[in-house]
């Protein structure tokens, strides 16, 4: 399971009654791992071997203040473009009446990679629905962004601001694991508030 | 020439010192003639023949409330799908070393018809540059966002917020109109704080 924080104390605190061979620490604040933690923000870093049979005690800069905004929605997931497909699925698995897709943004901005991601679910709900843009205006333009950028997924996360700074800080193995659309079979479903695991897929 | 206000009160003080056969008070407050008014928003009702040798008095919900927010610039035009040949015409004429397209908005929040605008500007300025993709996160996704729409404008503004407002009053003429991308070539320059007047083009 993963347990988010958006404060680092609390996170702390609750990881600290867990055994210690048991937890690993993860997460970033403004892109640096955060001291006394044991991952970053790499996804390259959470390898199964790394993190199998482990708690992940997880604080990022937006990521998880996000999802503490939104943890009491009836079914809360997690989505990258990497388990795109995999989220859509479920989605269309527990047919709800609406979906709120929140892009956790930069530092509470308008953030490119979010914004393409939340399109790509969108867009294959769209197609699967056979529904020629339902969504509000932020859906159709994030839509239209997806749309135009599908084939070039690596190149747009280079153009956004934050995958500048990732290239250039030497992290393209880390850029080119992020636009791999659909290469995850994993959905982070939280199983209580802040508390994320697997969900079922059928 | 057309004045722009935010507040309502000062535009009735300033155009009351205006010959009354030489001013023509224009605006909306949600999408309604402001009472006292003698035009709305519609682009129809401003043929040339009722605003020739007036001027406008003009306050809107959001646009003219933008304009002041950015009145201090060296140079500021207000722009439309309309005019966007033009407004890049001009830009390119001047070589401002800077450009920041501010979309107005609607309540304070994102919309799909100005942000396809601003991708139009963003798109043709990219193009006469041969520049791939300047701009930040924002103006990225403006540009895929016009690029994805582009040959289906009425469409795009029909899926709008704001147009399906405007489609079921029966505006479907003032959509069309606003959807004709490149057919004015009026600029309005800003040539005094809130004083717009069309700019010279080469």
């Amino acid at each position: 399971g993963i347990q988010v924080f958006d404060d680092i104390d609390a996170l702390f605190r609750a990881s600290a009654r867990w055994p210690a061979e048991r937890r690993l620490l993860a997460g970033e604040r403004g892109g640096e791992q955060i001291e006394g933690f044991d991952l970053g923000n790499s996804p390259a870093e959470c390898t199964p071997a790394r993190v199998a049979g482990k708690r992940l005690f997880m604080s990022t800069t937006n990521g998880t203040r996000a999802l503490e905004r939104v943890q009491r929605v009836p079914i809360l997931l997690t989505a990258a473009l990497t388990n795109r497909a995999a989220v859509v699925r479920y989605l269309l698995q527990e047919q709800p009446h609406t979906v709120w897709i929140v892009a956790a943004g930069w530092r509470g901005g308008f953030s490119l990679e979010d914004t393409i991601c939340a399109g790509a679910i969108a867009h294959a709900l769209s197609v699967e629905r056979d529904s020629d843009c339902a969504g509000d205006d932020e859906a159709i333009a994030a839509m239209a962004l997806f749309e135009q950028w599908q084939s070039r997924l690596p190149q747009l996360l280079r153009y956004a601001h934050h995958g500048r700074g990732l290239a250039a800080l030497g992290c393209d193995a880390d850029l080119d694991y992020c636009a791999r659309l659909d290469s995850v079979k994993v959905v982070p479903l939280q199983v209580e508030p802040g508390l994320l695991q697997a969900a079922p897929l059928d």
